[in-house]
């Protein structure tokens, strides 16, 4: 073990340990992981805007945040909404607990796999989830018109979908989500998650908050922190029509976006082409991640719209030998898929980074599958120890 | 107007406009307001810490925060208690938020003037708030046999007490606190806010946290916000025995306290002498400031255990009036407690802060209240547009 990393982070959590808390847990400040899970931007906030909130750092921690409502309008003259279209949060994981808790009534229909928030927080609010599962031969794309049909047979009155799909990465283009919520017009609710939207195209970001705003039943939910590549000052909002923004908006509490959220809103609204030229960026960083990807036999690559490559390492590599062997050996955090429903050991989800940090992946995974597909024995008995415990969590 | 304040920030909220937002509101970037509303801690953080924070800040910005499990485990190694009877929020408000939507029903009690939050949140979410009114005359003491008796008329199955009282200051000591939780012993919940708590007593802070985690109808919230003087990072915690901070904590959302919060919190608990050494300091500027307010004839000060003074101006100064000028002609920006249930517009919260800001603030009442006083028809008839619009405000 170079990196003696405790393994044991990964037991007992449906989402991924932090990277900071892997950081810490080898009590090494000389050894510095890699992070390929969480897709973060690296070409934003620039170093200027950093140097600027560490000067006004003091003052947004010591007084309190503004209300919703005016961050709102200042957030809907960036995006050219109407604010009364639009709310706020503490992170596009609020919005997901507060839809469900105001909006979701018995079943919540939705593809698989996707963001373990849509698949958790409704059982756990004591209702019912029914996927739809998207398979490796479709390159996980969603038939519009076989989900729908779905959504009907299951008798679910709410639908939500992640677009582009995370983990997937798979894309509905903007005509077939129209198609999808005329198809679905008479349900209580469809969620269109776009938190990773602004890596789908260079030019047209396929978006569909414009139609949100003006329907009864449709919310497009988004993660700032996804786009800014901020994950820690949790700032996410919601777009519906402003009788269910209104009713949202009642819902949170009050001061639910932070201060630095505020201070970060505050200034990228004035940073438009800063953050324009580095969505770009992070759109060439997936296709050559992509390209790169694909160049090891021992990796199936599905096309991405995200800012992440989806890939599925060949049976004869143990999935969690492979991440656990980059991790320590190479230092390489990525996101094996295997607690994700829809999903299984043998997939991963791999941040798209600068040019040389792709490089730097890409010899790690060819030493790792080297090493692990030299002793498959070794591989398969660790593989049957992993499908035990996947096994035993599913039972929890 | 030597401090050009867009005046109308103080329509329409049930809360204080933002210090920042009146601060800006002048476009006047050479002019600093002076706030007296929010009180906050002075002396903590130390720039030593502020100094750190902003070396770390791009990393917990980055990030993804940790689990609200984790962070308990931390919280209750420096509060002494079980990480089984923590929860970790988004600012004290959103468990006001989740202890409403999960544990009240039907009617909550609760003395008034207090909290706007403890008032307002039931109501919005569609149930009664029974208000026990405590008075001047009793020095807005809170008479626990009285209150008791008022909760069984009322037929209120939840309590919120706020101790000390905000914006009052009054104080419950420890054991009149445990002899009200005897005597609801049988309530579904009730609430102890002790946000203010470490303000009362420089020796024995009175909490019942301890007696919270071990009842199973009794919760203590508490804000780290005003505690710390960081009121923009959100950050507050519940003590409640280990099967209702389990309800708790499985409803509010994943990552709701941000990395910030996160970075704080890490960071204080290896400060505890310092962050006690100015928990001291404030208690004296609190005493300092009672103590000159007591010196203006025009001031009735009632007697507090918090960060703040609460004052009655009498009635021959109009409150707003004194408000307007106080923030326009000297820029001191003060907590005019017209908007709170069982308050009027005499009534002012004025946050402890070093002795010279004191003083300048004690030169600035003087002068204002004397302009004042000598127009009195002009303060009469500003009042009696204020009383009209503050009628209307508790007809919406």
């Amino acid at each position: 073990m170079r990196f003696p990393v405790d393994l044991s982070l990964f037991e007992g959590t449906a989402h991924s340990p932090s990277f900071l808390n892997l950081q810490r847990s080898m009590n090494r400040g000389d050894l510095a992981l890699r992070d390929y899970c969480i897709p973060v931007n690296p070409y934003f906030p620039t170093e200027r805007m950093f140097a600027g909130f560490r000067a006004k750092l003091k003052t947004y921690m010591k007084y309190y945040p503004s209300q919703n409502s005016s961050l709102s309008e200042l957030l809907a003259r960036f995006l050219d909404l109407d604010p009364n279209t639009i709310v706020l949060a503490n992170g596009s994981t609020e919005l997901i607990t507060w839809a469900d808790r105001l909006f979701i009534r018995g079943i919540l229909a939705t593809p698989v796999p996707t963001f373990g928030r849509w698949t958790d927080q409704p059982v756990e609010s004591g209702k019912r989830v029914a996927s739809y599962v998207t398979r490796p031969e479709d390159s996980f794309r969603l038939d519009v018109d076989r989900f729908a049909a779905f959504v009907r047979r299951q008798g679910a009155r709410v639908a939500a979908v992640c677009n582009p799909n995370n983990p997937t990465g798979a894309l509905l283009e903007r005509s077939e989500v129209l198609r999808l919520l005329d198809l679905l017009e008479d349900l209580d609710l469809i969620v269109i998650d776009e938190s990773f939207i602004d890596f789908a195209d260079p030019e047209a970001v396929p978006s569909v908050a414009d139609v949100a705003a003006e329907r009864p039943n449709v919310m497009v939910l988004k993660s700032l922190g996804k786009n800014f590549g901020l994950h820690g000052i949790r700032l996410g909002y919601a777009v519906a029509c402003p009788g269910v923004a209104a009713e949202l908006r009642r819902a949170v509490p009050h001061w639910n976006v932070n201060g630095v959220a505020e201070m970060v809103l505050r200034e990228v609204v004035e940073c438009r082409n800063e953050y324009e030229r580095s969505r770009r960026k992070v759109i060439d960083d997936r296709v050559i991640l992509e390209d790169e990807l694909g160049d090891l036999p021992a990796l199936r690559v599905f096309p991405s719209r995200a800012n992440f490559a989806y890939v599925r390492v060949e049976d004869d590599v143990d999935g969690t030998a492979l991440r656990d062997h980059l991790l320590t050996e190479h230092g390489c955090f990525v996101r094996q898929c295997g607690n994700k429903l829809g999903s299984d050991g043998q997939f991963f989800r791999i941040a798209a980074r600068p040019a040389d940090e792709v490089e730097f992946l890409i010899d790690a995974l060819r030493s790792s599958l080297r090493e692990l597909s030299a002793v498959p024995e070794a591989a398969v008995e660790h593989r049957r120890v992993l499908q035990r415990s996947v096994a035993a969590g599913a039972r929890e």
